[in-house]
């Protein structure tokens, strides 16, 4: 039974197991309140699912350490797991697609487990974990639906309060449920006037359907950047757990998760995944009464693919107007692009790519020209495209 | 006058106006030795630079703060004095070149300075910067040829001998030599036993060239993608504390820099830029004897322009052999991207990117295929092209 005792009990064993993440001011990212960050994107693992599965992992009997234990997962849990059960010296096995990316499954080995390769998707490979299970009496160590990982993950909130006075509301991202459930507890026992905000993504919205149907509903399918929080179905005891402390649950656009990520890095020099920067997203966005409130984001995890990182990267700039991309129909004469890069430096901005490309111009002989460069803002997009209209331009 | 006195006066002076960085344990970088790091990118204002210029800012008289100060930089520095002489209520001017990116500018005026963009390169602004100061009576605060702008520095080495016991060495980039200077004079006074080591660009390597010289040198340029530490000439007063305490100096090249940037992001969940990942690079390439050895790498700033970001991730990934990119001679005949591609999937490599290219081939009718992919290391990559040759390809 998940209980405050068992949240401090938690905090106690993982001591030794997890690093400390500190509490962090975060200016310039959401003007309006005052935001500090809980950056467990720094945690080891790079993310805050070590701390429930070290918890889980520890309170086996001696018998269930012995015969080790298994999981299902291509991302963090997988390595929370990988990690916690070598620092216990515990055997662990670890299900994944043989369609997860080499990154992950690299990663997962590296922090000791055994890996096994399911043919098919997730939903395979977590069969395929449950009849090994079956078969050698591994215990399953479930990724958010568990009291003993929801106490683990509990003790963010313990931290978080012990390292900033006067918190009026924390903002959690909500995958299974697991972190929210944790942390929504554990605030709603010690300081009760903190706000508990949840967070899913737009194109996995379970928990938030769940609420607002009170049932808890499967969706058909999800699909976002914030990969690590696209769950199809609650769990029961975090649907429970978030229908009774959680003030809010938002939904935050990939376009927003984003713009958040590239704020993070820039303003923070740090990398959180989509997922763990949904809860910076609400933020930024307003999705919260937070104006003018000492507000905590929990940036849950870092563990994002570089190749992703470069593509979110780039769709950031472009939606805060940092980088534009015109495309411009050219008639056939000598001197327009001459032309067209005279205007765009007399507005100051920053060309970075030229192409030419064909296609059906009103001109036989005419082609479009694609121009990317770097601009201040949408302000000056707009300066520019009014002023290339102004010498006789056609945009696209 | 430098003095163990002014060190620790600064660290009281700076407690109010700067963010403790943590010193934290770095996983799988530099497997060789035990490394940390003291994570100066997460500094306010991104870098370690406001240290010093917080410090020399609360030193001067009351007639000098009325006045205001100047100082001349498209960096860190920039923003440094401007956070600095805001939080102190002291008006401040940056001179920068105009050529200086738009992100900089803004920047440097976000944290409260009026900047003064002059027509021409970083020497001019620096011209301009001088008159300016005679004009008006200015102070001009130097980036890192000042005592109290070292003392500042080095109050890096009071927090990480806090954070950290028996350190056997400290790494620190190296551009004019502030940053070091401080370091290095602190540390020897504290824990003599300490190895203070310095990292400078391969494409920038005065204060290396100086030492080895035993004068002090002016390179005639500097190319780097470590911009921070792009410093043609080493002052006067660091040039004598480099020469007195620190116990060796490297170089690194841009593709270890590039290396580093992309292990802390991947490893570590942050961003640092050249200047602060060369400690790092000087770590993971083995530059000086730490083998087993306790070691702090200073990773000293994160303002990398998220636009160079992608560069150097693409350039990171390539030279770890994760990703690769190869060109293949395709003869005029139908199914061979098919083939090709059965090869490498077969073989476990990822395909991000197929294009067709012309170009000089044996056949008239041939063309060049051009595979990028994702791949493990370049074992994983030799293996990929042993079996394509295996099956008659021709990889060029």
């Amino acid at each position: 039974m998940l209980s405050l005792d068992q949240v401090f009990n938690a905090q106690t064993v993982l001591k030794s197991i997890i690093r400390e993440t500190h509490v962090v001011r975060a200016y310039g990212i959401a003007p309006e309140c005052e935001l500090f960050l809980k950056p467990e994107n720094l945690q080891i693992t790079g993310s805050f699912k070590v701390r429930g599965s070290a918890y889980k992992l520890a309170m086996l009997s001696d018998a269930e350490k012995e015969k080790g234990v298994i999981a299902c997962s291509a991302g963090n849990h997988a390595q929370g797991v990988a990690l916690a059960a070598s620092r216990c010296g515990i055997r662990s096995v670890i299900c994944l697609p043989d369609t997860a990316p080499i990154s992950k499954v690299e990663a997962t080995k590296g922090y000791g487990a055994e890996v096994c390769l399911v043919e098919g998707c997730y939903d395979d490979a977590c069969r395929r974990a449950r009849e090994l299970q079956a078969e050698h009496g591994y215990t399953f160590v479930h990724p958010f639906d568990d009291e003993y990982v929801i106490a683990g993950q509990g003790t963010i909130a313990l931290e978080t309060i012990h390292d900033l006075d006067d918190i009026d509301a924390v903002i959690v991202p909500i995958g299974g449920g697991g972190l929210i459930s944790g942390i929504a507890y554990t605030i709603k026992q010690i300081r009760p006037s903190i706000k508990v905000y949840g967070v899913q993504a737009a194109g996995a919205p379970s928990m938030y359907r769940s609420i607002q149907e009170n049932s808890i509903q499967c969706l058909p399918s999800v699909q976002t950047i914030a990969d690590g929080i696209a769950v199809k179905q609650p769990g029961e005891n975090t649907f429970a757990l978030v229908g009774q402390y959680v003030d809010d649950i938002a939904l935050v656009s990939d376009d927003e998760v984003s713009s958040a990520i590239l704020a993070l890095i820039e303003r923070q020099k740090m990398i959180a995944e989509g997922a763990g920067a949904v809860s910076v997203a609400a933020a930024m966005f307003g999705k919260f009464p937070i104006a003018g409130k000492r507000v905590v984001s929990i940036v849950s995890g870092g563990n994002i693919d570089v190749t992703s990182l470069s593509r979110v990267i780039d769709r950031g700039l472009r939606n805060s107007g940092r980088s534009t991309s015109l495309l411009i129909e050219l008639i056939d004469k000598p001197g327009q692009l001459k032309e067209i890069s005279r205007i765009i430096a007399d507005c100051g901005g920053n060309v970075t790519g030229v192409h030419y490309e064909k296609g059906h111009t009103e001109s036989v002989n005419g082609c479009f020209l694609r121009i990317e460069m770097e601009t201040r803002d949408f302000d000056h997009v707009r300066l520019i495209t009014q002023s290339l209209r102004g010498e006789g331009f056609k945009i696209v």
